[in-house]
Formats: C-alpha cells, structure tokens, sequence
C-alpha cells in the first residue's frame, strides 16, 4: 500500500485529478479522506492506494506525482505505508513515555526504525539498551549551546525523520525548530492550552480542576504552540493530590502521545498554521 | 450544497469515476468520505459539493447519476442538504430522549420537519402540542395487530422518511420493520449486544457494571440486533441503584439518540448487513 | 434521610465524635463521606442518616448539632434530603441550559423549587411561562447598577437559597457575589482555566484543540475563578467549525450545570479556599 | 498509614463504634468511606488512618479489632498501608499487561512485590527475568491437571496474596478459584457482559459495535461472572478491522488491570456475592 498526503489552495476538480491521475495509473483506491478548510480556502487530501504503476515502477510514478503537484501548487509527500520512518526519541529522567513507546516499537505497533535514544540524564540508559538501542547522553549542565549544536548534528547524522521528546525537560532554540519544523513531536503534561509552562500538575490542583490531561503537538519556536495532534483527559477528584496528578497524567501523557506518533507516522496529520488536520484512524 | 451517498461493489476508478463526473459537471468537492471494506470488497462514499450544473438543472443532475451509477450496480441517494427529512416520533410514556429532540429540532440542531409525534399512551400529548405539533394515539391495548396497520398507515399518509423510536415500548412487526427498512432508529438503553430486551438496567446492577451505556440502532426484524449507529456509555459505582441507573442511562440515551439521528439525517450513515458504515461529524 | 454536612480544623476523633452523636440519638448511617485535606489540615465530611431524634423531635437535634459542631467550631448545614432548594435561574437568550433544568426539575431529577426565571431579554419568557414558572425581565441596557440593585432584591425576596447562572451573558457585581457567596453556580463554556473570558469556542477553533469543555462552577468576585464543581469535555476534529465546536459545547454544558447543580443540591460540594470538595454520587 | 476494611450485617451504631474505637486508641482518621447497600441491609467499610495504639502495639491494636469485629460479626483485614502485597503474574503469550505491570510495579506505582511469574508459554522469559523476576513455565499441553496442581502448590509456596491473570489463556479448575477466592484477578477483553468467552473482539467487529472494551474482574469459578472491579472502554469506527480492534483493546486492557489491581492492593474493593463495592481513589 501507498500513502500520498498532499495540501494546497483549493480549486475545482483537485480529488478528480487526483484520483483520476491514480486510477490512470491503475492504483486502486483503499482509503481516501479529504477536507477543505472553508477559511483558508485550503484543500487537503490523504489517499491510500494499491497497484498499479506505484508498484512497477515508483519512479516514474512519483515523476508523474509531482508534475502533477507541481501544477496545484502542493506540498506533498508519497510513501510506501510499510517503511518505517527513522526516529530518534529524546528524553530525560522519567521513563514512562520512553517505556511506552519502547513496548509499541518492539510489538510492531508504530511503524518505526529507533536506532538512537538522547537525553542530558543517565537515568533510563539501561532501559534503552536492553532493548538494542544505541543511548547517548548529551551534558546540558554546562554549554547549552553546544549541547544543542551536538544533539542537531546527531539527529542530522542519523537522518531522523521524526524526533519524538519523550517527557524531554529542555526548551528547544528556535533554530532547531525551523530546520526540523514539522517533524518534532512533543507531550506537553497539561491539556493546552491550559498551564502552559512548567509545574501544570501543581497548578492544576492548586486551581481544583475536576480534569487533567495531557497534549501531543508539534514544536515550534513557539513554547507550547504548535498544532495540537491530539489530547487526551483524565477525571480527578478533590482527594487527588499533586503526587496523584502526576500518576494520573503519566497515563494521560502515554496515551496521547502513542497515538499523536501513530497519526503521524502513517501520514494522517498535515499541520496548518496553528492547527493540525488528523484524518485518524 | 448537495449529498451524493453511493455504494456498490468495489473496482478499481471508482472514486476517479465520481470525483471525475462531478468535476465536469462544475461542482466543487468540500467533504469527501470513501471507505472500502477489506472483506467484502465493497465500496461507500459520501460526497459533499456545491455550484454547476446541481443546482443548475437538478433533474439533469439526477439523471446522468443515476446513468453513472446504473453503470456502478450502485444503491444511491442525491439530497439538497437544506432540504429537511420528514420525520415520526414514536414514543410511549417516558419523555426524556422525545423533550431532548423537540428542543434539537426547534432550536434548528436537527435538519427535520416533524409534522407528527404517535404514542401508545396520552402521557405526553402536552409536551408535543405546546411546540405545535400534532400528536395522536393509537390504542395498543386490545388488538395490537389492528394498531401496527393503523400506525403504518399513518408513516405512509405522512411521507415518513424517519421514523425515531423514542423509547417506544412495542416490538415492531416483521412487515413494518421491512417496509420501512434503513428508515426506523430506534434508542436501546444498554450497551448493546449487552443486556438485549427488557429491563437492561435492572440486570446492570444486578451483574454490577462499572459502565452503562445506550445503543442507537436502525431497527430490523430481529429485536436488538439491527445496524449499530452510535453509542455512549456513562460509569456508575457501587452505590447508584437501579434508580440511579435510570437516570444515568437517560443522559447515555439522549445523546446517543440524538447523534445517531443527527449522523442519519446528514446522509453519513450507511447500512451493510449487520454494520453501519459512518462518516462521523 | 437527613444530611449533615460539616467542615472545621481537623483534630483527632471527629468522625467519631459526629457518629457516635448520631447514633446515640437513635439515628442509622446511610452514607458518610469524609476527607481530610493533609496540606490545610482541614476536615470535610457529610453524613446521610434516617431515625431516631432528628424525625422525632428536629429543633432539639439541630439544637444538639449545633453545641456538638460550636464546639469544633465547624461550619455546617442540616436538612431533610426531600426539602427541595428554593432557586431563582438567571439566563439570557440562549436556552439549552435553561430547557434542560426545566425538564430536570418537571421530572423531579433535580430537587428544586423553581418560582422565578428572571433575564435580560425576553426570548425565553415564552419557554419558561409554559411550565408555569414566573418569567421576569429586568432591563440591563441603560443602568446596569440600578438593574443588578433590581435582580438582587427579587433573589432576596425570594428567599433564593440557590442561584443558577444559566448562559447569564452579564457579570455579577462583587456585592452581589459576596451576599451570595456559596450559593450562585455558573456554566462557563470552556474547559477552565483555559479560554477565560468572552468567545472560548471561536478561540479553541483558532487554537487547534482536540477536546472542548464547560466547566460549573461557584460565582465568586473573581471572574471564572471561583470553585469548579464539574467539567465536560467532547472530543472535536478538524473539520469542526466554530459553530459545531458552539454545537459539541452546548451538550458539555447541559451535563456539566446539571450534575453540578445536583452535586450542590443533594449537599455533596463543600467550597474551600479555590477548590470544591464533591462528594459526588 | 494503617487501613482496616470490614463488612457485616448492618446495624445502628455501627460506625460510630469503630471511629470512636479508633479514636480511643489514639488514632486520627484520614480517609473514611462507608456504604450500606440498601437491599441487601450490609454494611462496608474503609478507613485509613494514623498514629496512636495501632503504630505502638500493632498486635494488641489487632486483637482489640478482632474483638470489634467478632461482635458485629465482621470479615475483616488490618494492614499498614506501606507493606506490598505479595503477588503472582500469570501470562500467556501476549505481553502487553504483563510490561505494564512491570513497569507500573518497578517505579513503585503499585504497592506490591513480585516474586516470580508463571506461565504456560516461554515467549516473555526475557521480559521477566531482566527486571530481576523469576520466571517458570509450566507445561500445559500434556496433562493439564497436573499442570494446575504445580501452579497451586507454586502459589501455595510463595504465599501469594493476589494473582494476577495477565492475558492467562487458561481457565482456572473451580478447586483453585476457590482456594483462592477474592485474590485472583482477571482481564477480560471485552466490555462485560457482552462478549464472554473467545475471541471478543471478532465478535464485536462482526456486531458492528462503536465502543469496545475491557474488564477487570476476581475470577470465580463461573468463567468470566465473578465481580467486576472496574471497565474501561474505546471508541472505534467502521474503518477498525479485528486486528485494529485488538490494537485498541490493548490499551483499555491494560488500563483496566491496572486500575482494578490498584484498587485491590490499596484495600479499596469488598466483594460481595456478584458485585463488588469499589472506594475509588
């Protein structure tokens, strides 16, 4: 199966084209979904496909796709739906999300290659090598700066596609942001836009909200402003203390994590701006 | 804007096929939904669009439809999506899911005319009179059989095109259940295939759920156990009693009815065997 | 049933002291809920009993109760389960919340008196008459003081022992809040602490979130920052306008204000500080 | 912290005598929840609380309950709070429950101790036994009594508190769930009742069914209808085939087992015939 993901300004007869252009190919259509935003006059599609040319020959038909892309003006992305997409998870002392991800990675749940785990801690290496994965710790404690310029030039080396902070407690430079814009993930521990920030978990009990929760988006230079992918809440209760919040959130966090990833790695997610669409599955 | 719901047989180009038509008919797309089930082999779309030759000269429209979809073995449907859906309340005494859709319908939530509101009591004759519309009963007491022909007679002189079972308390016929096949939704208050017939709650805490839960199903020949359209479900604890379940249930029931009549009148709901097919809003 | 519902400084043997009270008037346990906040060291509890003196003889009792509470110096409240709460309802134009408290209250769900709606408009006099309830309008469009000087003498004409802010778009004055304190509940219509303020959906539509929500909550002088009762959420997706986020958020408010108010009601909310404690049911 | 859980016939007084009891020994109550099921005329109790005769003679403070408790004619159990419970795992081959647990019990999430897992596959050896557990397989395909008669006396031997059946596809000999009544806990994968026995979520795709679910319940010696501790369920739509449902069980599996252990190890469940008084936290 291929994936192909596209979005740009809408016009008559875009998913005619398209679909046309795939069925010309003899692909056959397993999975279509389509949006126009009716603001920004935007159109958006995700198109799920089987035989054909994409088959017997991927070249030409990712030729043939961009001419075709090329004339509507999109931005676009084709994929066959079964190679992983390489990622490198950063994180630092708590584990939960790392372990988490780790248990979907092993049992064929995301489609991912993890060849490398970072963090400015040593707590969980023996988690990540346990496991066969190679561990880095990188010192934040002393040059900031250049812990950043290691990590970037880490993630460069590894060719990451996808970089997934894992409960990772540093605040990314703009810099770092743009050049892997749209393909940073992070779990913000509070349901944004809600206690952006540190210490939601205190704050949230402090103001007595009857809901946690937990948010999966992208980063951008913006802290904790970026598309939101997916949110996830938990009920609380007066007798819950911060401690509790926190044990709450973790599953809050793991699970809307989870599946912000999975949207993202089977090409469901085309940010916008300041939002994200999710043709979920 | 205009609803083509379609579904036949899959093969390949089919969407290309309808994209494509619609395209050179001068329509725009703005929502576009296709699912092909992997078993069957069968296709289903939902196609939202406006401008050209639709709203033009619909009768021209209709026609070369159904020429495509003759072409397709396809079953479909072609609806302004203004236009509303003349729809009958079936109810008996209790009044919670019917108060729930006079307020969605009068507060303009739900695209239906409601000319009509039967029951087999008198309980809330002045709830439906008050919002201006008839109601009439229909005595079930002595002979049933007499009542279902006098109850069919009066969906067919009003152009039923839904009827909604509001927690009407009759076992429809077989016949009736047929001739208004893919028309008649009816709300079960459990979670279906949980607790199928009488007393769901009852046997709820009895078995001692954690979670209660409504069904909103079309209603088919075999009691309980036709085409799921949604469901809601709503925890209880140790302490409610049956009557405490009641009133839980009745907030699942509401919004499950409510939704799934909601998901029907906007053409997203499509029938197959025992599943619905639901291109959810 | 009476309930007892009592906070003070904890100390040792309270509970203790307070049931063995109640028993040695005669009188049986049905339901005891109590909390104890480790961080303020203050002690919560409300306790359901039936017999004995507080049927017999209920002066002597509440006389009794109240040397036994003096003596903790505890605040507290006594009363028949089955005397209803005498509640004015404030609301604007919108009427979903309103149409729901009114069938709550018509179905006895909620155990309220209800002998006035009063409004700044006259768009839901028309609902409310119907139900035999007294509709006054109060003219808030040129003296706003002298109107909020008008709607604080019919409550306390009314002997309003609950206030419902029912979608009211005008915020209450400090006076007001403050004679009222502890017994005015408002709908909000996000998911607090975010989106505080005017027009929460259209910000949450611009923002990107995946989940809306309504939060109950007491009034106090501090806009949207009085003691949350209860929240709702509803997941929303991409393709959700501002209206169908207004439409998802609507149903979150019904259920949010009516289980509050039933939460305050059945005397289960216990306010202290910024937070609420509910013992909920 | 120390927590004395109880259950007997309910009578006038009864709570009063253990609270002043407590607080006669000097003890302070932290958290205190009472019910008393109104058909069945029992009374449950939970009280957690701290200091006095029960920290400095723990024993004399046991009998003294014991005495307590013989007069009311009271199951009974007095444990501090801190000490874990001694618990067993037993699995088949699917191992997401099982790392949950284990990475729930290896950040002390959950109060117990792990001694050793059993199961009637090798496949999760290496997840075991590099957390440091022992691990034993047990040879189900020949003689499967046997089989069941050295798992008993493996349990006997190391005097385990609860079992735990993590995905444990084998039913347990009615002997052992009598032997071991009230300490044996089970996932169930689907939203009980619906779907007892195979292959739920089969079953569920093929009813078309909108939310799937999970069950955590004591085993008895009626397969799948002991009582049920708690449920979670999971939302799917049309596009779910049997293998995503199975995908998306897991996660409410594994929150479900979770969940229902911690209550059971904190002593906040009293089972009672077929239903189970859960004091939530």
């Amino acid at each position: 199966m291929h994936l192909l993901k596209l979005n740009c300004p809408d016009a008559v007869g875009l998913l005619a084209r398209i679909t046309g252009f795939i069925a010309a190919s003899g692909g056959n259509l397993l999975d279509v979904s389509q949006y126009t935003d009716p603001v920004s006059r935007w159109f958006f599609t995700r198109l799920a496909f089987t035989g054909g040319m994409v088959e017997d020959d991927f070249a030409r038909f990712e030729q043939d796709t961009r001419a075709l892309a090329d004339s509507m003006n999109a931005e676009w992305t084709l994929r066959r739906s079964d190679r992983p997409v390489r990622t490198v998870i950063l994180v630092s002392k708590q584990d939960h999300c790392l372990v988490d991800l780790l248990w979907r990675w092993r049992s064929h749940e995301l489609n991912i290659d993890l060849p490398l785990v970072l963090s400015n801690h040593d707590a969980v290496r023996p988690l990540v090598e346990r496991e066969g994965i190679r561990f880095e710790k990188i010192d934040f404690s002393t040059d900031k700066s250049a812990a950043f310029e290691q990590l970037a030039s880490r993630l460069r080396a590894e060719g990451a596609e996808l970089v997934i902070l894992a409960r990772f407690m540093q605040i990314l430079p703009e810099a770092l942001c743009r050049e892997f814009a749209g393909k940073i993930i992070n779990i913000h521990h509070s349901f944004l836009p809600a206690f952006v920030g540190a210490n939601p978990y205190r704050r949230a009990f402090e103001r007595g909200v009857k809901l946690i929760g937990a948010t999966c988006h992208y980063a951008t230079e913006n802290l904790d402003q970026g598309p939101i992918i997916e949110q996830e809440v938990s009920r609380v209760e007066h007798y819950h203390e911060p401690d509790d919040l926190i044990r709450l959130g973790r599953d809050c966090e793991r699970l809307a994590l989870a599946r912000g990833v999975r949207f993202h790695v089977e090409d469901r997610v085309l940010a916008h701006g300041s939002r994200a669409i999710v043709f979920r599955d």
